[in-house]
């Protein structure tokens, strides 16, 4: 039992390689042992762990510096730095965050959770101390995905100019979430295989041997030789052209040719780039078998992995079906993804119609402009982004879509708060798209108005965005059927008995629950029937409908940071005329929200039901 | 006089190569004269005559689709596809787009303004032709400016999984608007020289020469040398390891040749990239000698193209001068920039600084994530970017600088509406700004209140953001010394002769401009005291100001877009008590703010001081 006795990574100094081996199975155990019990990244995180066993035996962190890129892997970095009693709550409220956070270690130089950012952090970090002449080093830790980001190209090309004390790993494992794609994962494969080189300098020897050949010429070809395994291995080629120098490939699980070759590293200046291989969930048979179904989890039993079916309906299984049917009834349909297939539910419209079926990569911002130049050409995409990272590709949207007025549908999942935290939460993407001219955006409370709303759009013609998030979706009453969808029209829900309302409530999309909820607390315990509103569009939003009820207290519940969503629209709305109150519950725009389980958070910032309804019960009687 | 003639592109086939030199003339002439009068970019327009009318010549637009990435270089393509008319009133309200604008032209497929997105729109527009088993081509103009652009890389990713009718076009003149840096400009300049190449290529036919060589060898050699070609020459190497058939480089004002390339590219099957080594400002003299200079311009005299100095102060000269001081005062400070050096008003910084200040291409996710990393190691970064194109690294600032707290100062010039029309008006970045924790957002009114800020905003050691306008700054009162700053507080000024307000007047930033005008009509004009607020602060806003007056009517006026910004601060901050009417005076969000004189756009959407000071005399007296 070494882990426990480690508390900074200087004590690893103690350990040898045995002793290191022994502590990555022990690393091991304590991931899959913790992502069981609380969720989380277990594949990315099992096939890190050697690599940063020796990384923080090689380095000395924090004046070496190490990012992380998206950062769903460094589970191991955490255990090293201090934080394993800490580890033991991943993910819970006020327990360790599932990503690097500055705010949890000085080993973590900055946050993490999108992919592609580590080299242009590291490069900054680097141009500070070679400015300063020190030799520390700052070192990326990135995927092979991240080379489909643009912004991991952005800084490879300035590698040269500020790397000197600049080491890029590249954890590569041959995916994302999903196998790769694109040119650079096929050259990234060619350059492990090593196949075009092995045969064709098999051919040089053959031909020079048989050859009265001088020995000048005997040496031209071995440094023609030389420059060949670049061109035929044109990843590393292509590293050194951008000025780096590249190492390996080298296998990421055995630790001696890791320590190795980092004390290598260590002592050469930059910018370097070292390609190590890694199995994605290794010394986890479920996980390593199936690493996209074991990317991100919310737990499993053991030993054996088995993961419990999600209870009740989703949007995204929503999503997933009306895709298909949609796809059967207009052939012009098109799907894109950023590496996100199976998570946006769109691996059904994959099976059924590969050929309209894109994944371009983490690629957020290419795959809203390739949308719009797929309808460019009339095509019907619908291009499927998380809430999180479609802030990714705000400047494509609004020119590439919008100033161009193609019809390109989004649907944006996980919008709202999630468990991964801020890094992930989808609650800013109405402050940042409700402002865009041209863009309708609608959220659907329930999958049966997904459904509605999805074929709404597509029969639009313009620009239209879908949002909704993980939860659970709200189950309208069987009995009353929804009224059909009107741009920019809201849909009101009866008041119990047909009471006068004395307020309006509004309940953004399957926050309609919570209303819902709320609206039996207050009708039960404080005798106050209200109006239940489901906005359905953000953009053009329902103001006449506010405006109309601006004789009663108003009240918005909403899975969004409270500035720039329902409440802001409300007020806006309301603002230059006289209005009884608006009250609006939603995240604070002020706060980082923190991970945690959304229930549980919840309850921190008083957004259950019951704290929602005590809250108005209490302002409606101030009010009166 | 051939242009007159010309109404559609398929015009041109009456032409001869003699006659199409002919027409690059009038071209010329046409673009320089226009611009003169109007203002527009004329040295990138200038650069790709030659390149446009052989394009439109091989092509059939709009059936072969043309995607001019930027679009600032797309002049003489408006000039060939029936818009001569239009062209005269270049840049005016209602007159000619400088920018590619699919309401103006359907040989426009999509709007472009900022750069690195036409691979991506080709990308998919040739997806789907090949989808459908067209052979028309999808083609992306790109400068080699756009190569620093991560986006180009994610689209030329993909470009060989769905590129069979992509051409891109690299437009390479060395320069984006300054000259172009990083690994990639290297590495085009060499394939250019392809000195190495040469070099190598002498050495090896020598030796083969002298040796006595078996036919075999030799021809081994001659493979051998087709892949060194490749190899020493790596852009090639690279675009073919991308899987795109690379040609070229060729002369772009060589008619003859452009016309025959063109020729062999429209028969081949892609993905194809055509390097056209081009010169900006070719035929101007003034311009091809100071090509920066000329790249966007407010108009000059004919013939020696002498620019009037600006009138007046700017906040870019205060800036510029203010950084200069910082940077003496504190050597911490590092600036960087996204390929706008000039522009930002870093120049003086670059001369007086220039190991701290760094230019890292078109590039500003990077940008930021890269001033996060300099920040993250001690290090003082100012990363100034202009309001439109921070919506490009919006998902960089919160992750990497927000969520890590790491003391990054944005500078955003331009934050207002722009004579270059909805690609570049920055009236949407408080919408994305505000709602994001940790982010201190301030506006100067004044020059000397950005002077202030900045020093200010270094001390606070925190994410700050300022933004201001391009067009003139507020001249305080020289009797009256603003108060200090404090985090958060608006500033009030003072009513004249001391009245009791009946109103309160917020402006925000130079708009206190607008306000004083206003104020001074209502005063007169309506015996209206009104009680001026400048905000300052945009987060954390000045709400307890704002509901310390709910008591009288309040009025708010930006150059940012109605919904997002200062209007929706204020009745967030009123709307949850008792109010009297607040009523905004910006751009409407629900409707695409066009190109035009930001005077005359001002007039048309009653921002002017005259119809805002009616409107609200009107709603005073509805009030009362």
């Amino acid at each position: 039992m070494f882990l426990e006795h480690l508390h900074q990574p200087a004590d690893l100094q103690k350990l040898n390689t045995a002793q290191l081996t022994e502590l990555c199975q022990e690393i091991r155990s304590t991931i899959i042992g913790t992502v069981a019990e609380n969720g989380g990244h277990l594949a990315a995180s099992l096939g890190t762990v050697e690599l940063i066993v020796a990384l923080h035996k090689t380095f000395q962190s924090p004046e070496d510096t190490i990012f992380f890129d998206v950062g769903h892997q460094a589970y191991a970095h955490k255990l090293l730095t201090g934080r394993q009693e800490l580890f033991s709550a991943l993910r819970q409220y006020q327990g360790c965050a599932g990503f690097p956070t500055p705010t949890e270690s000085i080993h973590d130089p900055a946050a993490a959770g999108h992919a592609g950012t580590a080299i242009s952090l590291a490069l900054g970090n680097a141009a500070a101390s070679s400015q300063a002449g020190q030799s520390r080093k700052a070192i990326a830790v990135v995927g092979d995905g991240a080379l489909t980001c643009g912004i991991s190209w952005e800084a490879l090309d300035m590698a040269k100019t500020y790397g000197q004390n600049l080491l890029v790993i590249l954890n590569d494992n041959q995916m994302s979430i999903q196998p790769n794609v694109g040119a650079m994962a096929r050259c990234l494969n060619r350059l492990i295989s090593g196949k075009m080189y092995n045969r064709f300098r098999r051919g040089v020897i053959k031909v020079v041997e048989k050859s009265p050949c001088p020995g000048r010429l005997r040496n031209l070809i071995r440094r023609l030789e030389d420059s060949l395994k670049g061109l035929l291995l044109p990843p590393g080629a292509l590293f050194q052209e951008l000025g780096l120098r590249y190492l390996g490939p080298i296998d990421g699980h055995d630790l001696s040719v890791l320590l190795e070759v980092l004390a290598r590293a260590r002592n050469l200046s930059g910018p370097l780039i070292l390609h190590v291989l890694t199995e994605k969930g290794r010394g986890c048979d479920f996980a390593s078998t199936n690493p996209t179904r074991y990317h991100g989890v919310s737990g499993y039993s053991l030993p054996d992995g088995a993961i419990a079916p999600p209870e009740g309906g989703s949007f995204t299984a929503a999503f997933s079906q009306v895709m298909v049917e949609l796809g059967r009834k207009h052939p012009e349909l098109e799907a894109v993804s950023a590496a996100m297939i199976p998570g946006t539910g769109l691996l059904a419209f994959q099976q059924n119609f590969p050929q309209q079926c894109h994944d371009v990569g983490i690629a957020e911002a290419h795959a809203v402009s390739f949308s719009a130049g797929l309808a460019s050409a009339g095509r019907r995409p619908v291009c499927a982004i998380y809430a999180t990272f479609l802030q990714r590709a705000l400047d494509c949207l609004y020119t590439d879509v919008l100033l161009s007025q193609l019809p390109v549908i989004f649907a944006c999942d996980r919008a709202g708060v999630v468990e991964d935290g801020p890094t992930h939460h989808g609650i800013y993407d109405l402050a940042f798209l409700r402002s865009l001219p041209g863009l309708v955006i609608m959220q659907p409370a329930s999958t049966a108005e997904l459904v509605a709303m999805l074929n709404w759009a597509y029969d639009l013609k313009q620009p239209v965005l879908l949002r909704y998030p993980k939860g659970t979706p709200w189950q309208p009453d069987p009995d009353c059927p929804p009224e059909p969808l009107q741009l920019g029209q809201a849909a009101l829900l009866p008041v119990p008995g047909g009471a006068v309302p004395k307020l309006l409530l509004w309940g953004l999309g399957a926050e309609l629950r919570t209303a819902s909820a709320v609206a039996a607390i207050l009708l039960h315990q404080h005798q106050l029937p209200a109006q239940i509103v489901n906005p359905r569009f953000m953009a053009p939003f329902p103001a006449e409908l506010a405006r109309k009820f601006a004789y009663l207290p108003q009240f918005s519940i909403e899975d969004h940071c409270l500035s720039g969503g329902l409440y802001s629209a409300l007020t806006e709305a309301l603002g230059n005329q006289p209005h009884q109150p608006v009250q609006g519950y939603g995240w604070p725009a002020d706060a980082i929200i923190p991970h945690g389980k959304p229930q549980k958070l919840r309850e921190v910032f008083g957004l259950t039901a019951e704290a929602i309804a005590a809250d108005i019960a209490a302002r409606m009687q101030a009010y009166s």
